[in-house]
C-alpha cells in the first residue's frame, strides 16, 4: 500500500521512533519530506487540548510554513517508527520546489475536505471516513486477511475533533452495523463497502 | 490597509461583481491570484449546508488545487468586487511557481491556525478572532474613524462554523464588553484591543 519514495539529493536522512517529536512550535530553516511511517501534525492549546490537523504520509513534505518565513505554530510527532529527509530551505533545488508546490496543493485539498467534512457531517460518517483515510497509512496492516488500523479511541477522537467516549458510542455504532470489528488499539475493517456508505452520510 | 499587486506576465486579468461564482467544484486547468477585493473558498454538501474554508486577500493564488493535477472539490465567489488573473496552470514561470509555493505554506498555515481555532476555543473566541482576521480585508473600511466590518450575523456564521441564531447571541456579548458595535450588515471595531483579550481567550 505504501510507497517508500527514494531519497533525494542534498536532503539528510533521519530516523525517529514512534511518538517521537520531530518539531515543536517557533521559528526554523527546516522542511522536511517524509521518507516512511507515519507523521501527524497537531496543535495544543494553554489547556494541553490538542487536534490533529493533517496526517504526512510517504512522500508528502512537511514544515512548509519556513518557506514562507513564518514559524512553526504546530507540533509533528512521530505516530509510527519513521524515516524523514531534512532540507535546507535556502539549499532547495528547483526541482524540490517544484514537488513541494503538487504535495501542497494536495495537502491543502485534504484540509479543505477535512474541514467541510468536520463541519457539516454527523460524527459516525467522520469517523467511518478517518478510518478510511487511515486504511492505506503506516497504522494499518493486513492481519488474518482483515485490513486493520492499529489506533486507541482517545487518538481517533482527536482526529475528528471529538472526545473518546462519545466516539467509543459511534465505533460501537459501526461494529452493529458489521462495518468493523474493534479490540483494544485495533480496529478491523470487516466491511469497507458499508464503511464508505458510513463515511458518504 | 489592502496591497494591490501588479499583475503578473501571461496572466490575463478578470473583474467579477460581489456575489459572482468564479469557480464551481470540478476539473479545470487554470489557477488563480487575486489582485483586489475579497474571495471566499466554501464547501457546500447534498443538503446544502456550507462552511467557509478560506478567505483569499490581495496577492494570494487560488484553486492551487489544479496544480497537483486535482479536481477541484470547493466554490470560489467574490464578496467583494474583485479583479483576479487566470494562468493556464502549464504556462505558469518559475517564478510564478516560486511565488505559489510561499503563498501556499501562508495559506495552509491559517488552515492550520483556523482548524486549532475551531476546535478548542470558544465561540466567542472565535467570533472575535474572525474579525480581526477581516480588519484588514476589502470588507473592512474606515467609517468615521472606526474600522469596520461589512458582514452580516449569517456570513460570520458560515465563516465560524455556527449558526445565524448562536452567533446573533455572541454578538451581543461582544457588544455588552464595549468591543464592538453592532448594526445591519456592519460590525464597527470600537475597542480593538478588548477584541484582541476575546480572541485570545
Amino acid at each position: 500500500m505504501e510507497n517508500d519514495p527514494d531519497p533525494m539529493v542534498n536532503g539528510s536522512a533521519e530516523a525517529y521512533e514512534a511518538g517521537a517529536v520531530l518539531y515543536v512550535p517557533g521559528a526554523s530553516a527546516v522542511v522536511y519530506r517524509l521518507l516512511s511511517g507515519l507523521v501527524r501534525l497537531h496543535a495544543v492549546d494553554g489547556e494541553g487540548e490538542g487536534v490533529t490537523l493533517r496526517y504526512v504520509k510517504p512522500g508528502d513534505w512537511f514544515g512548509e510554513e519556513v518557506l514562507a518565513g513564518l514559524p512553526r505554530s504546530v507540533f509533528a510527532d512521530a505516530v509510527t517508527d519513521v524515516r524523514v529527509e531534512r532540507f535546507e530551505v535556502d539549499e532547495l533545488t528547483a526541482e524540490q520546489r517544484d514537488a513541494i508546490v503538487v504535495r501542497m496543493a494536495v495537502a491543502l485539498d485534504g484540509l479543505y475536505r477535512g474541514m467541510h467534512r468536520r463541519a457539516t457531517r454527523r460524527l459516525t460518517a467522520r469517523v467511518a471516513a478517518e478510518l478510511l483515510e487511515l486504511r492505506d497509512s503506516a497504522l494499518a496492516s493486513d492481519e488474518g486477511g482483515v485490513r486493520t488500523v492499529l489506533m486507541t479511541h482517545d487518538a481517533l477522537a482527536t482526529s475528528v475533533g471529538s472526545v473518546r467516549e462519545t466516539v467509543t458510542k459511534v465505533v460501537g455504532e459501526l461494529v452493529r452495523l458489521g462495518a468493523i470489528d474493534a479490540g483494544y488499539g485495533r480496529i478491523r475493517l470487516r466491511d469497507e463497502a458499508m464503511l464508505r456508505r458510513a463515511a458518504d452520510g
